[in-house]
């Protein structure tokens, strides 16, 4: 499989997940937060479709497409640490649908990012909220969903919470 | 459509116009010649599809992954006006395969390179060749062939040395 083969499977699995997370969390109240905001292009695929929800973005340092940049009410700019930490008190329990695509490629970095958010969403999800995510982020008790069927496990993770 | 199933599309054209014309070149001899590097997922995809061709990779400022850079027998590095055309004398009438990728989204900039690459693939192409190309470089004379049935109008373009 060519490294082109490989991305355009990446993608598509990212989309599946993200398209599954948003059907199942129909049910439930609350916004969207995106960890990650890269070129902007799934955050402008859950502005699509997730029409009526607030969506918070969380980027170290933003370098998106001019038309997926939020609005300043939207985007928390700097490292995730202080950022999502900060955001804790005003969205505890609240959060329907996490979208986090955080990882680096760099594994320690990544598994301590990853440790950082599953503790952080442990406490900001709302009960049935969804996570799609390019890292394994399961927190104690996250119960893991299955993938769609057309993603090879490990490419990306789906799990909600009780 | 959101960026991200834009995007996906865009991505799945190129495979798709790239796997038509290795197909089409099969059995035609000469070397590929993959006009801009980017990442290097394409020429990846190429080294992966083309075996025992030679590929020749034409690009201003090599920023590719690492394991997705030719050796410096195989790279042209610099603007496309210089090391196209000082290719000529070597390759002319011989390339088999070429694919280009070379949109900037600058729409006059790009009809300008267009024109240049058009003028030249007619002089380099093997009778029979075929250019996959993200921009429209027909040149006079060109054949203009059908895309994959999943490509839409205008993502990519496919043409044959008469």
């Amino acid at each position: 499989m060519s490294r082109l083969d490989s991305f355009i499977r990446r993608l598509q699995a990212q989309r599946a997940c993200i398209d599954r997370a948003i059907g199942l969390v129909g049910g439930i109240d609350g916004p969207v937060f995106e960890l990650g905001l890269g070129n902007g292009r799934t955050y402008d695929h859950l502005r699509e479709n997730c029409i009526g929800r607030e969506i918070f973005v969380f980027e170290r340092k933003v370098a998106a497409h001019p038309d997926c940049i939020p609005d300043a009410k939207h985007l928390f700019e700097g490292a995730l640490k202080e950022t999502l930490e900060a955001a804790l008190p005003r969205f505890q329990g609240q959060v329907a649908l996490v979208h986090a695509d955080l990882g680096s490629g760099r594994r320690a970095q990544d598994a301590k990012v990853s440790a950082f958010v599953a503790e952080r969403l442990a406490r900001l999800l709302a009960g049935g909220a969804v996570v799609a995510s390019d890292q394994d982020v399961g927190w104690p008790g996250a119960e893991k969903l299955a993938l769609p069927p057309e993603v090879g496990a490990g490419r990306y993770f789906l799990y909600r919470m009780a």
